[in-house]
């Protein structure tokens, strides 16, 4: 036993990856994104590795020029439901847009899920980046960045709200009386918004852990703040270590200006490992991985963040191409990065599009190499933990078999799970139930 | 082997059951609308009985009236994803409103569903009965009956166009070529209707069964015009076999009319059979379950199906009050039949209230008298098969164990699955791609 703090992890489960070309390796699974057997056998092997959760993302418009994994992949309410059947203590969690769905459906599905998994939901909020999602929502326009962030501030207030409908000890079930639940503990939310009015209650009760865990991405100024203020847990990608720690404080600082506990915010940095046994094994199966991806393929890449906009019009080896504010409207935040890393590295648009479509980790290496780095990364203050990458071949599985035993001998990531709730696990506390007598208390 | 005609058989997993009091019953599983590990029993108990389907309702709106089951159970998707996972060849079949759900998001579930069961989803089909349900999700003012028709005519086209949105071959993942998929196969619906505009396509490819299959329970004239027009199966509630040949008649007699094969229609009447080793045995058990229900039970249970109609304030004892067009939004078919009945024998409010929360089916008895009068309805031409409830305490159990192989034995039922799918079970053609080429030449 040790008293070292522990970091967390988990698995995203993501098919054939966000790569456009990484299926075409030869020890890819080319149907990977739709095969129900192998999102199986990841989870499985991710919770027999003790990891806190697995996480599937969503997007809701395609075209042609989609990446493979978006064109024909799992819905993250079914398939994270499908997997809760077959597994006992892992967190399960998915994306759903705020901007595209009702409150009271998003509030039933994940307590559903929550009460079927016996309390390992969480829910990661998106504003969905793609202006095109309007067009398969019947919408005339897709609301602004900001109104988004708007929408989605009320519409967490709702779920939150309908997640409480019920008291932990509402539901009597007493045979001999007759009285199956006690109306007192019921309670009807009544919530008249801006963007919003939800009746209630909610037709289903608060899971073992309460609320699902909500995660959250924000990367722009809002986007952040949002995360601060509502998020349990945050997703991230940030590219070094001075970037992990710069974004880990600033982060934790708005949670505790919003009178939170900055430890009650996880955050956990994305990250694709490659894993060989000698360092040049590892770069080896990267350049192999890099070299799949035509400049065409990463040329169509680049433009998905920005709006689906169509990079071919340039020159490939000019520098990277002024846009003023494309992109603004969708990823905000990563389409400010690679702006500012393409001026300030002096990058030409052919070694921005290879960059961005392959990104080169800080996380190559032998699995001691690995477990370093993420030490590293931990220590210095940049991530309470890692989100790991499936889109390299076998890349989760080697991760999981040749990285988890050497942190679990640093004392770092443990050997059993603490709880069986993803709450519990990641070291958050259950909300209270904002109606409950206990709650006037606090 | 026998060439006889076969017989359907699914299981309602309906928790605690549509009736007050069962849950108080000393066999009754108090929890079990929230029982996740009952829910997977059943279901692998039905599996192993050979049962085509089970099936998961819905509702969208609950008050303190409502009835156990509907204030705290699981969500329809969630739970049929979470049994994909559990199960191997047994259809999942659940309850979805097209009143207040986007086409885009029902067509991916039930997509993503179907494939992660490998062809064994199906989607009930409902227009949301309950007024209160537009409470629930910020509208004004609940659709009309018919209405409600005309929004899920367009629906059902929506979603069946956005299935087809990628052609059976049209991902061919050839790692030599780099070619996942061939762009002429993926197909843009451009849906511009009067209730909905939907881009697509879909970001999920068909399942082995082509479409999920389409269940649908309609009782009201413009109801079983929709059945005889989309749906493959049927659900319905009739009382006696000369009311259940009345109603698969006119049913299949649509269905032709809408130039469709009435054989690729299946029409299944819901069942909660009461079984005793001896007749005796089987009617005290009725019993036992009627004296559950007190008469202030019963009219809460009757108030429901009529907009929440408060019925304490009739005289008991007096004929069945004269209500008007009370019900005719919501549940119409269900409360004419109830007025019309009571009419035509004189009964009282008690008597009523009594007879629809607790009714007294003709499937109370032996084993072989069950089977007898399954036989009956069968051979008569009231039904193709049935859907066997879970309300009655252990009912659903001793069904399979007990009724089941009197069916084998007499050929009317299968030994083994003829298919993997649930369309191939219930006989169902797999519907053709409308972008094919073949579909051309049908
Ligand atoms: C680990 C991780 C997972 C993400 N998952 C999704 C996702 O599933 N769906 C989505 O639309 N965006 C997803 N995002 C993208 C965020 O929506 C994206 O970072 C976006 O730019 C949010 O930043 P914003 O603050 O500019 O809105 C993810 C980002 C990260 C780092
Ligand atoms: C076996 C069966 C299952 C049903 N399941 C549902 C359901 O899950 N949700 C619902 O709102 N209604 C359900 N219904 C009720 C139908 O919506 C109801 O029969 C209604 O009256 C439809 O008839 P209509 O034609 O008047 O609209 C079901 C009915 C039957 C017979």
């Amino acid at each position: 036993m040790t008293l070292r703090k522990q970091l967390k992890l988990g698995a995203m489960l993501h098919g054939v990856g966000s790569s456009t070309s990484a299926w075409r390796h030869p020890d890819a699974i080319a149907d990977a994104s739709v095969n129900f057997e192998l999102y199986k056998r990841w989870t499985q092997k991710a919770e027999a590795g003790k990891f806190d959760l697995v996480f599937v993302a969503d997007g809701l418009y395609i075209t042609k020029e989609s990446i493979p994994h978006f064109l024909n992949r799992f819905e993250p309410i079914t398939i994270l439901s499908a997997l809760a059947g077959v597994s006992k203590r892992i967190g399960l969690v998915g994306t759903l847009s705020t901007s595209y769905s009702e409150p009271f459906t998003v509030a039933r599905q994940f307590g559903s899920l929550d009460t079927i998994s016996g309390g390992r939901a969480g829910w990661n909020i998106v504003t969905s980046p793609l202006e095109g999602s309007a067009l398969n929502y019947g919408k005339k326009q897709h609301p602004d960045h900001d109104l988004r962030y708007r929408i989605a501030d009320e519409f967490i207030e709702v779920v939150r709200g309908l997640w409480d409908s019920w008291e932990d000890d509402a539901f009597v079930r007493d045979k001999a009386t007759g009285v199956f639940f006690d109306p007192a503990k019921m309670h009807t939310l009544n919530h008249q918004g801006e963007f919003f009015s939800v009746k209630g209650p909610l037709n289903i009760a608060r899971s073992r852990q309460g609320h699902p865990v909500i995660f959250q991405a924000g990367t722009s100024e809002v986007g952040r703040d949002y995360a601060g203020k509502h998020a349990d847990a945050i997703f991230t990608g940030q590219e070094t270590v001075e970037e992990a720690v710069g974004y880990y404080r600033d982060v934790k600082r708005r949670a505790a200006s919003f009178g939170r506990n900055p430890d009650h915010v996880v955050i956990l940095p994305g990250i694709s490992p490659i894993i060989g046994s000698t360092e040049e094994e590892a770069e080896r199966k990267y350049q192999e991985i890099a070299s799949l991806v035509s400049a065409e393929d990463a040329l169509r890449y680049l433009g998905r963040y920005f709006e689906h906009h169509d990079f071919s019009q340039y020159e490939l080896d000019a520098p990277f191409p002024e846009l003023g504010d494309l992109g603004k409207n969708s990823f905000q935040g990563t389409t400010d990065r690679i702006k500012q890393k393409a001026k300030a590295l002096g990058l030409t648009l052919r070694q921005t599009a290879l960059q961005v479509a392959t990104p080169r980790s800080s996380f190559i290496g032998t699995p001691e190499q690995v477990a370093d780095n993420i030490q590293l990364w931990f220590e210095r203050g940049g991530a309470d933990g890692f989100m790991i990458g499936s889109g390299v071949p076998n890349g989760l599985e080697q991760f999981i078999d040749q990285v988890v035993p050497i942190l679990q001998e640093r004392g770092l990531f443990r050997t059993e799970y603490e709880s069986d709730t993803l709450r519990g696990n990641l070291g958050l506390p259950v909300p209270k139930n904002r109606y409950s007598k206990e709650a006037e208390l606090v």
